[in-house]
């Protein structure tokens, strides 16, 4: 709807900031406050910054509700940008696609147009909203939902991100909530390997909850015996003879199973979305834009 | 119901045959047809002959329906029992409880009483029924659904089972309905060992497909993307070099994460199910109870 009022074709760039955008960019890179990015990787202890993109978007244009699975930071240059957050812990409200779909890590809800027949739990979601403008950057943490609007009638807008991949993990428990979305994931992943095929995915999970899961949980006498097992002492983990530490490292972690995924993807027709792709590999001796510091940074 | 009109108190025997039951049965094992389960066992190259149960039932008595992870010949010795038998096709009619509820592997439905609110495929479900005598061997094949009942009035009922442990699996496609039945085990499995509260699995199988799986799969565009999977070739399977096929195995297979179910069982309160336990550990030299093969093997 937006889009048709204000124009008939909607623009939108998103491009990988290496050396071969231009000698212009590059000179911005070099002068990045370097101090600033650095101090707070080293401060949160995440891993090694990934990729900057890049991102020049027409008014009015909107990027899907989705989370990445790195840190971002998120720089502002031009124009001004609303950015909804929800933390992962809505995953349940917001209704990712499946893993091996191409708009894998976003949402199936069309935020203009919500379908709270089909998504009903959408009413329970609950996030935080902020306007973003040049010099500001903002904190989108692990795993975060976002979705970003450039403002109407606020012209072309200019963003650059900075991706980091997320500190070491720790099996500490309770989970944390970006930990079970991750469990859920790698869930997903598996069945996709041991099935072969997608379409069996779901059937399978299905099969699993359906008037097994839901109606049984909350209701039935056995629920009681439940109780007690959240005092259950954490017994087996990390036993260095056994296979199973590996095995549950791997579930919880992300990296194993990620390589099968693209051949699954290269398979889908129809071009994916433009958003919540995978960052490009590292980059080494990555040149920075130069950003302005500004006072009301969300972090 | 039917236990209350002919008796005030079932009982009901479920006793491993090992040499501690004294010397008339070892006497009545060692005369058992050994050619002829033997040669049943090679033919079909199942695994070793794990142990027997002696059965002994009073009539009326009932054996709510579950599966076995074994191939099962089911012997009867004295009276006549009726059998309903369903393939592992039929998983989403038959509600199994949870893998980590006492009655894993036993259907929710009370088939004397059937919720069709709560479970409504079980309308869907389709099985085969049969009368066995003395002198009857009914072959259970491993995974498949079996629901017992000592006839009315038939005066007390015995029975001796063999239960072996099945052949080995390889990964073809497309994977055999048991094959799916295993995987879901293991998700179950996992998901306990890595949320370390049964509780929380379900919940978080729910998030996975509610909104997600049920509505989406046989509606949206994409399910047509989907289709040409189903010509993926099947690669990255059994390399060597990497860890993936460790974990598939471990995934498709049941054994590697089996020992710490017990740790969960044990903290239920209450009784557990009278059948569809695990069977004893192996036992070297197990006599067999003697057979009469009959003319109407199901097999």
């Amino acid at each position: 709807m937006i889009q048709q009022i204000y124009s008939t074709v909607m623009l939108y760039l998103q491009q990988s900031l290496t050396t071969t955008v231009g000698n212009n960019l590059v000179e911005d890179f070099v002068k990045f406050n370097w101090d600033y990015v650095n101090g707070k990787q080293s401060k949160h202890n995440w891993g090694p910054l990934t990729s900057n993109l890049l991102f020049i978007a027409m008014e009015g244009n909107t990027t899907p509700c989705h989370y990445d699975e790195q840190e971002n930071f998120f720089a502002q240059v031009v124009g001004y940008k609303r950015c909804i957050l929800f933390p992962p812990s809505q995953f349940e409200c917001l209704y990712p696609y499946p893993v091996y779909h191409p708009h894998d890590r976003q949402s199936m809800v069309d935020f203009e147009r919500p379908d709270y027949n089909r998504f009903p739990k959408l009413k329970n979601a609950k996030g935080c909203e902020a306007i973003i403008g040049p010099g500001d950057v903002l904190y989108i943490p692990i795993y975060w939902w976002h979705h970003v609007e450039s403002l109407l009638r606020g012209g072309p807008t200019v963003t650059v991100n900075f991706w980091y991949k997320g500190g070491p993990t720790t099996l500490e428990y309770p989970l944390k909530d970006h930990q079970k979305v991750s469990i859920t994931r790698n869930v997903e992943k598996m069945l996709i390997e041991v099935l072969q095929d997608p379409k069996e995915v779901g059937p399978l999970l299905r099969a699993m909850v359906l008037g097994r899961v839901c109606p049984l949980l909350f209701e039935d006498e056995w629920v009681e015996d439940l109780k007690d097992l959240t005092k259950v002492p954490i017994v087996g983990w990390a036993k260095p003879e056994s296979v199973l530490p590996a095995l549950l490292c791997a579930f919880i972690n992300l990296e194993l199973l990620k390589f099968r995924l693209p051949e699954f993807r290269g398979l889908f027709r129809g071009p994916c979305s433009g958003t919540g792709l995978n960052p490009e590999p590292a980059l080494e001796d990555n040149p920075l834009l130069l950003l302005r510091e500004s006072e009301n940074i969300q972090f």
